[in-house]
């Protein structure tokens, strides 16, 4: 397992993530460690688990659960018998695990959390992003994320087919209503914006209404925010853009609503429940074949 | 703000959590710090933000929300409407915070992040107590939880009225099949256990059959884990213990099968999803009268 | 070596106590390094070391000692010639270590500080244990431990042949004078427990006359401390407790006064002093036998 | 409390020791926190404790104890009734302590583990420095030091009225025996060591007969550890020297031996029993007067 | 001192240094401390510090230097006289710091480390911002920045009145030699690119040629840089980019080249040397008036 | 790559640097990573890159730049072409790496920024070494590093051929002016010194004038540091010394005015900016040969 890039097209650094695959480890041993595993199984004993969802849905994290699988046994083999944005249906094996019966049992539980949730919001987002099929709409996430996930769950969203938002308040510049208040208007506030920024810096707004979106528009900026508008609004809007700067809607979009924003036209469709309250995928480990 | 236990009758160490916090806010700034609040937002500026439930729900995170604008604001002056455990209707006022605009608008979604996902949790949590409500039933979690979050996730099920099950692998001894399988069976397994572990640790095991349970009850244990049983079963496993241990019924319990299990006369119910797959309750900062 | 459990049969976890290992080794190193070693021993050097027993006692910390070495030297050969829980006469060899000089040299003072203090905690136990041998007392350790080394002195003293009292504040509950002041007596105590902790967690209750440890058997609990009582207290509040309830002696218990606290017939016998004041055992690195 | 050099005259950096003891609460709170205190101790409760020494010695790391309880408690007040290098009777109150009853009750057990460790060791340094009272010999300590604890050790030492030897491996040259194995004597070890180090380090060379002592006594060096040797040999070794260099005694000396080896004449005198095996002193925490 | 944004316009977040400024006290402090003045001056001794520019230049990390003094004397009273950004010329006073004598001169080294390297920074980005006075190019810097120090180097280009280029790999593209290597020519990269990154995120592409040039322009992208092009390149440049993108020169520019390169109308002029060989300001600390 | 001694005979600890270098990687890659690279170069790509100097100069850090390509891929095969310490010439290769296209792309920022700037100190060390060839003054550094680099830069001036002054305030007593105020005169000074400090500290004394460098004299000392002084007075000072100590001159030596004060006949010349202010060598990586 490396921190190079994989055969993997969706990137994902060991350089990141090892920590806190580490950290959630040590988390859950506490300090006495597996009181129930030490106690029961000999320290010789193999094994071999296989991951299996067990439900269907689209996969995300099998690095990060193999990774805590090698962190409690250097030797461990981890085969993969699926890869991250693949679509799954229930009752599929994901993985077989072969080494330490110690080491598997004693990571079961964390290397199924980190696999059960990034798959959970994969789904999500894959769903999300089925519902839109046939638009050119992409599905984005937000940052309402987990604290300390937020990597990880950014990822997710890519292996379920969606893009990436912003990953933080300083990698692009998004104003929004509260900046509006102090500012005193759009106008002002895109201006107070360029006066500060860098070159490299992309700038959206978002609006409530269509007087604001005209307003956003007189100004130099690159894409803006629909927010809680309804399909004929988002219609209006991607007409009055006409194509100038990137349109996204946001705002309570469900698998049920997405279609109907899709076919009004924008470009981009976000969801702040894909990272806050997707659902994990049901996930687990079976050991069998214990062996000295 | 200390560490030291507050008036809230559920503890929650500032000590703790508060690197939780500092980690989160510097994974929302990045390197840059929020690009948009500091190009629109004069430095001397304060504003009055007021922390709304859009939803309602049940309450928990209030003082690690208050955290995430104290990092940023020593000099925040955060004053609770709402207390954690509290059962709120929706567009209610949780707090009301004064203070630098700058630091509210930087600290905002973080505070909203670990606010929206904990109080997700305690509802989901409270749902479920009230759904066994009349019954001697007590809902707890599991170890299901988000990786780095544990601690504060056991927390926000006691905010919602439940109880918490082990912390980890450490701090008691769940038996479950995987190891009935090594062991060669519950007798040896709890045979091992015992000349392992610490006198305060307790002994619970899992079963999947009532022929199971009678080997378990055999054994000097503390509790039973009746894993996806049928309320038939559940009953019928209830009459078998006879109160010698404690009964943990598990597996798929949602509000609307919770009742049916409690009515078995359980001890305890445990669900995983409160945990995992909770949706995080809306809720919002809004900032208004900003001035110098 | 790995985090996975070896053949030893005492578990401790890599993940666990490499960083503290780490840190020991950086500590000393300082930031200028090993001025004496690096100046006067070439970088090609080879050379053996033997690990040495100057005095007997018994063995906990050898797998540690091992990491300290490999990490100045990951391509060290470490062979191990005994093992943790051993129990050693004087002048023995414990481990031969094939390296780098400048590795093994660096190394050593790190080494021998973890082996010394682990294996003395180990000796202490070990003679005590041995003192109430016969009797089915077991010793077990307490909470005072050096700041930072809980996890390693508690293995330590399961090395010795003991076992392990609370980890920490958090699992199990022991109620002490302290708290009884706060709670006006045992009843109300064990009442708030109860009604606060969860299902795992057992109780336990110091009492220090035979009065409270009336009181104490009226209540739910699990087990009693019996604190700095006579032999002949031992033995009445032993014949009392009737086997309801675990009984633990604790109280300047040493290996003299062993043997009279376990013909009591108490079920455990704690002593602080084992983790705060038990003397390092005398180990050494002898190097011998360098070359390119 | 504050990282500034404080009326102490042994300087103790909070800067650098605060980060071991949030990390020792950490450690004692582990996830659940202080359960049995949390249960029985109601949120506002205040409390008043008496830090106590139940035996006689010198005091050190009572600045230590006081920032535990800070940590937990950051409104407590804690009144010095004795400071650091104080040489106490036994039942003497070293501070009183008011503040949360919660606070008081959690931070006692760590408080309490660095004071008595480190008091421990100032005794045992004080003892030793009695015993040569009356001669200039001065007591020093070694690099023999509880791994993360030696900034803290080292202090404890000079509170007990000895001096401060090497703090690493990097402050100072001290060639050994194996050193001498590899560089094929003293002289070429020195040699080699005056072509690397900087113009600020000074050199000892540890020597274990006379005539080891008279090819040292050649070479450009600061001083010379004479190791394991007679009270004979220390003073013949001290007449050869004749105030060339200092010299530095060590191997096994006790409080019952230092006197004859301070009257052969050396200027200092180490025992890395001072901090790997000085017994705790013994030190509680009375809580009395609660209340509201 | 607070983690809020300041009266400063250009934000650093001591939530974000802070833990630099600490390792950086702790690198100088050793484990010993200052052993000098430890030695010298007593404990309560009071000091008046003049933190002095003994050259002239443009002012970065005075709130850093601020910090290193506080974390050492949290009482300091520190009272800035200039400010970042500022220009000053040398023999200048820009702070009186008076507390601990103890406090001001084991912090001084690190504050001064601190300010001069920043300033130094500033005052480098200063001058290259006015050798290009009248016209409209901006000066900015590069990720050729000190490990670990990135954060404060590129808050000190701003003070020096420069601009932020990219902060690291992820908050823009940027499209150099190697990846046209890989790619197999500016149009298939830069495709390559609008089919991975989400729509927040700019693209500039490095061209060498004026030939690349147009194959650049050719594409959908935000700036192009044009690296180690003459002034007669650069103006060409410029005239067939026609505003269409942004224009960044690059390449060994100095302030006596830099005029010509502003002359040939690009928008923006990088130079690496700002950050990576910019000589520190001759900052100093004048302590007198020491008292109790 | 190892933390063992290698076959460079100027120490330097993987355990201490290899934490600096992933933290310098994780700072370039942000939270989204290399996103140029990832969206260009297919996962599976190869690279060979030539680690080059573009300009002549004097090696540090070539293990540093070694140690961010392994950790980006562990497989990398870093080839050294030269060594640290060696003198090139312009357009030298000193390194060919192999590995992962998508690894040494996105580590050749980090290589290059921590080799570039140490190379650029050793090149300054060297430089001046060579001015003053052929007397025996030796070249040392002094604290006046880059925050957190303080062990790199000491290496990088080892490496050009000069000596390291203190690493810290911690492992030599320097009394500055600023002491001398407080304690009102160097025999003073001195002598709290000697009653503070272990037996292995050695003491410098700064002297501005020969009236100084005579009361110095007069104590017991190890070296005197004198501060700007002219050539005569140096030479004046040298003469009043006789070797009874070292002699340290300092004070804005440039390599125009080193060979003077060599002359002098100084043990050493110290000068702050080659760590402050040495220019970074001009270094870079041509990637070629890319294939699957």
């Amino acid at each position: 397992m490396s921190t190079a890039p994989t055969a993997n097209p969706l990137p994902l650094y060991l350089l990141q993530y090892e920590s806190l695959v580490r950290a959630a480890l040590i988390e859950d041993l506490g300090r006495a460690g597996d009181l129930t595993t030490n106690a029961i199984v000999p320290p010789g004993a193999r094994a071999t688990g296989y991951l299996m969802a067990r439900r269907g849905g689209c996969l995300a994290g099998l690095p990060v659960a193999a990774t805590a699988f090698r962190l409690m046994d250097p030797d461990v083999d981890f085969t993969f018998h699926r890869h991250d944005s693949d679509v799954v249906e229930g009752d599929q094996t994901l993985a077989v695990i072969r080494g330490s019966a110690r080491g598997l049992l004693s990571a079961e539980r964390t290397a199924l959390n980190f696999l059960g949730r990034l798959s959970g919001i994969a789904s999500a987002t894959q769903g999300l992003a089925q519902a839109v099929q046939g638009y050119a709409t992409r599905v984005v996430c937000t940052r309402k994320t987990t604290p300390g996930m937020r990597l990880l769950e950014k990822y997710a969203v890519r292996c379920g087919g969606g893009a990436n938002h912003r990953f933080g308040l300083d990698d692009a510049v998004l104003i929004k209503d509260n900046h509006l208040v102090v500012a005193g208007g759009i106008t002002e506030a895109v201006r107070r914006v360029h006066a500060a920024v860098g070159h490299l810096v992309k700038v959206e707004v978002e609006v409530d209404t269509l007087a604001q979106l005209e307003e956003a528009l007189s100004c130099r900026i690159d894409a803006v925010l629909l927010d809680n508008m309804s399909s004929e609004q988002l219609a209006e809007a991607v007409r009055m853009v006409g194509g100038r700067v990137l349109t996204e809607a946001s705002g309570g979009i469900t698998p049920d609503t997405a279609r109907d924003v899709a076919a009004a036209g924008v470009d981009l469709l976000s969801a702040g429940w894909l990272t806050h309250s997707a659902a994990a995928l049901d996930v687990a480990l079976d050991v069998v074949g214990l062996g000295a």
